[in-house]
């Protein structure tokens, strides 16, 4: 997964996200063919993401929580990996120090932390402990939005 | 801060930050200009960011820390936003529960923890602990990528 | 399980619990009946209690414990509902933070901590660990207050 | 603060607060006036109160957290005093074990978790920290319920 | 288990062990036979113990370690009495807080910790956690002391 | 401070604190002269106390709490010994481990543990924290006994 | 296992490893086959070691941490052994206070700690948790260095 | 401080302190005098230290301690370095997670824990707390070992 520095001049100007091509193979002196076949293989690879971030806090019934888990046994990845496939998951990092894992978890007015633990948490299997840290004022935290999918809720 | 129906549903779209206005118009039944103004108006508040996340195991000199931070007063927005000015630090968390601040702080062989300690924390009044947690690996966590200013360095 | 602000404005009059209904109904400028009628059908709900509560410490021989507690798995709300049917719990609070459940206990001479332990929280299964903090000064803490059944004790 | 066996029955009793005195005193053999002169004297004495209590789960915008706290010096009475008369602390427990002080604390959505920390506890010298739990689901948990002074609001 | 004041007025002279009880007796206006009965049935029924401690400072080849133990279960008695026939241990105190049970126990060069742990508290199932505090100097720290049997070694 | 093996085989038989000299004398095949006078300077040199113990479970308004101590500063022997002039407390251990003393208090009905905080520990400087373990249950836990000077109070 | 005078005077030259032994004997008026004889026999028992240590800090891919272990049953010495014979594991320590034991591990870009734990740490059962330091600065803190053996890496 | 295959290759030789260069450079078909200069250079640059190691399990009065440290500031790289140069710290670890510091310490009968923490610790300003590990087993850890100067003591 190499990543050269005309990559990382690249992604350096897609700070700006919706910033054209063309723009920024200027300010690079690359032909804007190059700056458009590089940025899709960067994000084609999972380097390379350009998205739409809110901030929690815009969104009067959105509330975001950090989770330190410990676990019951050395599968980490493994267990990191079906961890962020649980609904509500923004992001799982397996860290040194006092838990094993630390989530960022996206609730809302219609999936409470009840739930997530309930419903979501209890079907991953070697869980010891969780410990859940309110986040209740942020600044630069911006998480992914997702609408549910029309037609349907996300939880009762 | 208001935040309508339809400005969700062209923010869910922009999960591909780089869709042309005029197709989520389309799929909305809306004008073009419409969800152009739309998102100008939500960047310039500040809900909405498009912007390039880079996978940090993709860069094999960057190295994503969370930090606990205990603090010696109440002060506690204050001191988050302290926090948010100082070089590494990605976001701030204020949160319930062992710690009172959580920190996303990116690192690089150039700007080390030890540095980020000694030049950086040391600057913030009134810290009563740290404890920092090393992510070695991580699944969906993606962060903002900013080159050094070019003909200088971020650190010694 | 709606409240609205005619209820909130009758429940406001209820800090004394015994003011005559009349007499709130004259301070809203409602009937006698409409005032009885919301207060019954808020206490039918389980939303509103009208009670008495003692301060535990004019009673000699009571003790109150809050006890922090650790659950081995996810099904926190059952677990909370078990725990709230033991003897001598007042209420259970699913938390955040390091521990799952706090408890609210009411101890007496004749049902002393030892007894609770290892008569009543014995019978729950997956308890992981338990911290009791005893209360032995307090500001504002008042329980309920039940006589044991006369004729026969709540304890060896 | 005597209390004898007659206080106990009556006070048994009350466990619906709106039982009339004449009832409970035929149920235990004394006058109505014997039953009135009691509970006023136990209620002007300060250990009997008589309240209307609320489910905070029926309020949509209320929310109840436990905060443990450590204090930097040992005139615990005092302190927990002052807390006691913080905007939003219901009961402050002076407590054995790992934390000094528990104090249950009701927040609304004009008082969140920030304001309290921010313009309350700041006020109060000699905190060496606090440590917030989230009650998000409870059961016999119920609160004492104030209205705002008309006119005004509590918090900015 | 009564004791009254003539007890308690007796053992207070007792805190020289070897008083005569003649000499008590006459301190306290009492029969001598008065006194020795009163002593022997205290003895008699465990509430007294007179007995020779040593200052373990003294006793070049010996430790006293403090073990703070949480346990798996709820039968706190019953594994509280089950520790306290270990070889080693003095004492074993059944406590609120961060411990179930915090053990006083007495090591020498031929017992040394890890033996007590190898040895002994492996007998006992379902102990979650240890923790060792080792007493390294003491102000009034005193421990009852046995010879080995002799002809027999403690420990290998 | 030496303690040979003679001085061992005799505090072996003081088990009895009660023993006769002579009895001692015989099994040990010493003059009773021996025996007193080694006994005596045991005593004097602060390695040897004979000494009335009390199982605390009979003396029905005596507590007895363990509390762990972190201290500011590592005066620790210092500390150690101001601690153990306080009232209500038994033996003081300068600890490994998370904690930097171990105390051992006795309190009763008349010196309660908030009066021990308040009166007695805050004449201490450099205290960093303290946490109370609530002695609820014990086996082979005794300690010494003295009644208050007669015609004054311990505490108010 | 024993270790005299001379012994010590000859390990104290040691701390050069590669200091002649002619040029220690004539220090401690020894002869040279002495030293010798001496060095051979300590090595042999596994008492003393010479060695090459390396700073870690001038190794870039490899990094020092420490791990505090936790275990589910006593059988520490067993366990301690286990460990010392995972990969990566210079040294492990049974300790007393809140860990079991604690490991020094060298882990290498090659070798990096969530190798480390999938798939060293995995093959050891009962292991409660573990909680790891890493070492990102030191004074004096030197490791063994041990070159994989050619022709085959450590780790894929 | 670069290091390259050949010193590697050297340092592996090494292993075995006292190998003659001369069987080194044969092995790695170099000159003697190479590896003569590699090695004296990587000693005078601090990389590599060829030394005696004790294992102090067989030093029966000697004992090894791990202590984590907090600190009160962010001046880490100072404060271990004056950690360091306290007489009886061998190394000093700067850690990620619950403490800032984790230092090796070698005891000795003269030179017990109280002392260093009195006489040594003491010297330190702003260290926040201390937290012992008694090392009483341990696999491959060596510590470097010295003699006190001849004529004095290492301690009173």
């Amino acid at each position: 997964m190499g990543i050269d520095n005309i990559d990382m001049a690249i992604i350096n100007h897609l700070q700006d996200g919706r910033m054209p091509f063309k723009q920024i193979a200027d300010f690079l002196a690359l032909s804007e063919a190059t700056v458009r076949t590089r940025v899709k293989k960067l994000r084609a690879e999972g380097i390379l993401d350009i998205t739409a971030l809110v901030n929690p806090e815009s969104l009067s019934d959105q509330q975001v929580v950090l989770i330190g888990v410990c676990l019951k046994d050395m599968d980490l990845v493994k267990k990191a990996e079906e961890f962020s496939e649980l609904q509500g998951v923004v992001s799982v990092a397996v860290v040194t120090g006092r838990f094993d894992l630390i989530l960022t978890v996206l609730l809302s007015r219609d999936f409470p932390l009840v739930n997530f633990y309930t419903e979501e948490v209890s079907k991953i299997e070697k869980v010891r402990s969780v410990e859940t840290f309110v986040v209740y004022k942020s600044f630069n935290l911006k998480v992914p939005f997702t609408l549910p999918i029309s037609g349907t809720t996300t939880a009762k």
